[in-house]
């Protein structure tokens, strides 16, 4: 396991505080990210139905899965095999059976059929047929919304978990480096990524990578101004603008990055448009410090932004760590107008203030964490708009 | 775009019937892969909400997304711009907007409000929170459940998208020798996931390669028990056992394989028991031509192994193509009893009869293509226990 069991029972705890709070009696996890938060879980296994049963008055969470996963779990989790439990395979993609079925029959079978339950409703893998099976077979239940109430708890990181996110900074700034050397005019977009991924696997002599969450998001020409295209096989040319948005990830743990390049002489527009970014991104990092809102850094984004003219829609930024396709982001406190988030030391948040024209864009990110007096950037790549 | 107009627009026709058929007057699209099916959107936005209308009596369906990737659905798909809509996006991640106000907002404008409105909801990306904003947001329209309503259509490949499973069978043999030849005693996991990786990325000469809906599964020594761990940076040892299960991916389309080693000598029961996987497989190939149904192609994989002793719960294929992260599967015809799915010339199916015992599994799987008289196994591995 990752961590020490007693970091993860401080965890519970806390889930369980948050619970109490809120009036809940039971909390079904279905967010990869936060079943590995809390038991350890991690295997490729949440493209079927899965999930944690927190109960309020058990000590220890419940894992619910397919038969064929038991062993992952076992395997994982520092849970007892009691607690591991498993729907039969006519479950899987069926019409006539669904694992919410037997989710319900192991909460009645628990005594929890009457009470106040909580699930992540806006989680992906919290389906509306997970909700209106469950409904169904409890229908003396209460059912309430508990998303992001694990997430909530996961944005102030243990100082094992930082450790965590370190090496997979260190592991995006080399495989950055990898993209930046590789792009040129002639070479295939998936040359490039095919390099940038064996960076990102393979990592270091002292340690390897875990995959990330996003794959390499390489929009280049005209397509920068489409920020989530993926990549082609196709050859890049002389004066192609390339974006390249990629995380390094240890142990499910990610340090995302952004940078942007131009083979050749980029425009004068685009070179003016990196510094209007650059320095806004300046700008954003000197008002990050415990006690700030997460609004008050955007703030200074957008009045360095506006004094050169500029202005941008999207939030510039977004609380990230633990987490699993198809996001690193941890859908918690945002860097945007309206988000009073406060601060506080060990927070990490990708600081992506992307501007996107209509046929070109500029993406320049850093990952920070928040330490006791201001912020520590935490890739090492020059912040610039590179020029090949 | 991949594909003609004119093939987009039957694969939207008969969607129309299929909705037809079920009384449905709206569809609302949440999976990728139809998203993709359908209008040939391609992009990693799908950790945002996102989705298609489909009205039984407009022409074209309309995209909803966030306003950063409108772009994105401009470059890729077919859809004139009046039908590509963005929310705001102070929606993203909010606790106050949700994107299925938006959604619902255009289904009202649209006429839609009183309808029959389906949405796949089994479907990742459709949370219960959709499903409950929008019956919220829309008191007066009946909601039914379309959860692969569009994957169905999906079920019998056209031979362009043939063309593109081939490719991307060719990418998996490719990246499975490559895992082959790198896997000995002394060699980490992450190197040796990162050459695969690389091999799947950068594909041949010809064509590049685009990334599978899965990682790389590699499950080494007592953890082949576990079919969907990924891998570790840990060296191999001397006596391990090592399952490796992926795909090669081309324009989003998959072929997968799956394949198990040795390094060093095997104990003679994992020796018997990849013999028993293969007879059966053997079988079960024989068994497929079109007329035949799912059900009888594991039953004959089913008698093989019995005659040797053994047994196997979960199911041993399913019909793939088409898909984004977390799956390749289609969600629609499985190979196991009770399935009556009748064969058809240009179905697709991913045959993987694991066998997991305690402490080790084999996993051997064949992609097959059906064709007019029985079936084409499209990648060209050896199918058997390798052994370095």
């Amino acid at each position: 396991m990752t961590f020490t069991k007693s970091e993860y029972e401080k965890r519970l705890k806390k889930t369980k505080v948050s619970m109490e709070r809120q009036g809940i009696d039971v909390l079904l996890i279905t967010d990869p990210a936060n079943m590995n938060y809390l038991t350890g879980f991690d295997a490729w296994s949440f493209y079927v139905h899965q999930l944690l049963i927190v109960m309020k008055e058990e000590e220890e969470p419940i894992w619910v899965g397919r038969g064929i996963d038991v062993s992952a779990a076992e395997i994982t989790t520092w849970l007892d095999s009691k607690n591991i439990l498993s729907y039969s395979d006519d479950h899987v993609q069926s019409t006539t059976k669904h694992p919410m079925d037997f989710v319900a029959d192991v909460l009645k079978e628990k005594g929890q059929g009457k009470r106040t339950i909580a699930a992540e409703f806006d989680a992906y893998y919290f389906t509306a047929k997970n909700y209106l099976q469950l409904k169904k077979q409890l229908p003396n239940a209460k059912f309430v919304d508990g998303t992001s109430l694990v997430n909530w708890i996961r944005i102030v990181k243990s100082d094992k978990e930082i450790e965590l996110i370190k090496r997979a900074a260190f592991i995006v700034t080399e495989a950055m480096h990898k993209g930046i050397e590789k792009i040129e005019a002639g070479a295939r977009e998936c040359d490039v990524v095919a390099d940038i991924f064996h960076k990102q696997i393979s990592g270091t002599a002292e340690f390897g990578g875990d995959y990330p969450s996003i794959v390499p998001l390489l929009p280049s020409g005209k397509k920068t101004s489409a920020c989530h295209l993926t990549w082609t096989d196709e050859a890049y040319e002389e004066g192609d603008p390339v974006i390249l948005e990629l995380a390094g990830c240890y142990k499910r743990y990610h340090s995302p990055l952004a940078r942007t390049l131009v083979i050749g002489k980029p425009a004068p527009e685009m070179e003016d448009l990196a510094d209007v970014v650059i320095e806004g991104i300046h700008a954003a990092l000197d008002a990050v410090k415990p006690g700030v809102t997460c609004e008050e850094v955007e703030l200074a984004w957008r009045h360095s932004i506006e004094k050169r003219g500029f202005r941008k829609e999207s939030r510039i930024g977004y609380s990230t760590g633990l987490n699993y396709p198809p996001d690193w982001g941890e859908h918690t406190a945002s860097l945007r107008p309206g988000d009073q988030t406060v601060l506080k030391p060990n927070m990490v948040f990708h600081m992506i203030p992307g501007i996107w024209m209509d046929t070109y864009g500029i993406e320049i990110s850093e990952t920070f964490l928040v330490t006791d007096n201001g912020c520590e950037v935490l890739a090492n790549v020059e912040r610039k708009l590179f020029i090949k």
